[in-house]
């Protein structure tokens, strides 16, 4: 354990990983809560909790995200507009895609225009709006000037599901598919690229969406066995967890992996991987192999979804691991360290 | 509406009120979740939201707050305890009084001794298993340095309660007793001291604490009407808003507020009254009148309540005002503006 904490620790992967299971897995997973059969707790570290209401077939589903983001405002999105869609994203590839209320959590200095906040406000109505959900509640603090750098924004969320309806980050299966909902890379690079003030002649920008409409097309489609968001990590973080949480292996063609090329080209300048950044409006699902094609279709039927790809399968081999195929050769795809990632959000 | 977020903003009353209610309310409260029979949707202002489940006669419950506390580690607790007791509490005086499962959403800086973290979230379990609720989901960023100073901790909580059963602050009818459920100011006035390093020659402690159970004990005793925890802004502006939610007035006794005598030396020299800073494990009550004495009883029965006391009584005239009796002759006892208060929380 670390004596102080660094920026690695918030960046997904393993370092943070590795935090919250010292400070808080060890120590709150003992509660009681998930203990009930379906009850997902702490200690899965999954996109949220889940809690099975007792003598019905219903579970309440809660997740929470703090949104840091610098600038706040970016190509394709602003923290508002990313605080609600991170937090009704991860209750969607929890299963609940039609979220029952967010709260609205700021932290905000002396001194904010509140033009700023009005902008940022207004663009959580028009994310929330788009998601079908309702903000509910809400909490405001100031800290004095010079205390904070920005904005804090928490957006807790929670929704009821059909306990049976529940799809955790670790179902997956040797066999099923390993399905993307598009492109990877474009949140964390257009960021940077935006933060770096270079000009990439290009159009760069963030994918910042909710998906819960997208994660409904999926699951209506076919049987998905597993889901999770890539976000701080990004997809090579994504994938190492998913095997590992189901102690599978998981086979990823390389190629079949969509990025975009304005993308692709910036991250080389940056020196940033597309695999290794987050995503702010994508999904990986794990889909029983019968369903592949299908739950492909439904998803490339949706615009957020245009660019669904197949891009490998579970395997039994190399449990906990994550096998990429160049093209050229096998290598393992390894989890960024964190380390390497200046902070995103 | 003014053109920069100031600390009054941050100070409860009807600075943050009006902030609120420009930036949250006029835009999010046309949600459709306010409409549903026994919802309190945002625009009700509550300690929290309720969202009666469909085909059920249960509700979902929902109450969030972001602490940040100079100094984190203070007489009588520290920001760990706070963030679990504040939201167990604003989720209590909905009527939640076994909660379900809390949220931990850390921010910190780099560079803050993982030592110091391990304290608060410790802290946070103690008062977790104190108030019997799990915290079952997470998230964790790293600012860099210089972009915060201390510690965020949004807790979100979450719990289960017939429709039927849940208070709201908005309750009182004229005749109802008001009853305080202990001494007023302690947590302000602590955390001041503390911060002016001055030496009262007395033990100056918040009143910090999980108050959920107490409120069973108050709700199993009698008819309770409406209930509100009086944080920021003190029990004067817990009054005000149920008063003016309810169209009531209030009669309140200046000499039946109980105020622990240190705490009321120290708020002198310091300049702060007792009744216009934060309290951190109070409940206000409204109680039918046949039903006081029996709901006063089973306060003092339990150590949190062993100072509770009938303060005053629902009146129709003067609504929406406090009317203070000071023994000498009656004053309103208005809100305190925000202005003159330090930042606590
Ligand atoms: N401070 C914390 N206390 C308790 N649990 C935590 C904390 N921080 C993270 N976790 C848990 O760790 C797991 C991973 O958290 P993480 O924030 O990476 O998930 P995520 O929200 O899906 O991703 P992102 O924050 O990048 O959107 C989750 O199960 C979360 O509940
Ligand atoms: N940023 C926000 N967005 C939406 N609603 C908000 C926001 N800030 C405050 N509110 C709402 O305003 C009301 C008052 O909030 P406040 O935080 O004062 O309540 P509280 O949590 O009971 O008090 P405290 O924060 O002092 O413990 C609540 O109904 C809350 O939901
Ligand atoms: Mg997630
Ligand atoms: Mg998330
Ligand atoms: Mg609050
Ligand atoms: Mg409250
Ligand atoms: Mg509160
Ligand atoms: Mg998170």
């Amino acid at each position: 354990q670390d004596d102080v904490v660094t920026l690695a620790h918030g960046a997904g992967g393993e370092a943070m990983r590795s935090l919250v299971d010292t400070l808080a897995v060890s120590r709150f997973a003992d509660g009681s809560s998930a203990d009930t059969a379906g009850a997902v707790g702490l200690a899965a570290l999954d996109d949220g909790s889940v809690h099975p209401l007792p003598g019905t077939d219903i579970s309440i589903v809660l997740t929470t995200d703090s949104h840091i983001v610098t600038p706040p405002t970016f190509p394709g999105g602003d923290i508002g507009r990313l605080s609600v869609a991170g937090t009704v994203n991860d209750l969607a590839v929890m299963g609940v895609t039609d979220p029952l209320a967010l709260t609205c959590g700021l932290v905000v200095e002396e001194g904010t225009p509140t033009a700023e906040l009005d902008r940022f406000l207004e663009s959580m109505r028009e994310s929330a709006v788009e998601a079908g959900v309702d903000i509910t509640t809400g909490d405001t603090k100031v800290m004095g000037a010079g205390e904070l750098d920005g904005i804090v924004l928490n957006t807790t969320g929670v929704g009821t599901i059909p306990t049976s309806e529940v799809v955790t980050g670790a179902g997956l299966s040797p066999g099923d598919a390993i399905v993307l909902s598009g492109t990877v890379g474009d949140h964390g690079i257009a960021l940077l690229a935006e933060r770096e003030g270079f000009d990439f002649g290009a159009n760069l920008e963030s994918d910042v969406a909710p998906i819960n409409g997208l994660v409904a097309a999926a699951t209506d489609a076919g049987r998905v066995t597993a889901m999770t968001d890539p976000t701080r990590g990004g997809l090579a973080t994504a994938l190492n967890e998913m095997a590992e949480k189901a102690g599978v292996g998981l086979e990823i063609e390389e190629q079949a992996i969509p990025v975009d090329d304005a993308i692709a080209s910036a991250g080389e300048v940056l020196g940033i991987d597309p695999l290794s950044v987050a995503n702010e409006g994508k999904v990986v699902f794990g889909v029983h192999s019968d369903d592949a094609d299908s739950v492909l279709a439904a998803l490339r039927e949706q615009p957020l979804g245009s660019n669904a790809a197949i891009i490998g399968q579970v395997i039994s081999d190399h449990p906990g691991r994550v096998v990429l195929d160049t093209g050229f050769g096998n290598r393992y795809l390894s989890e960024p360290t964190g380390e390497a990632l200046p902070r995103i959000c």
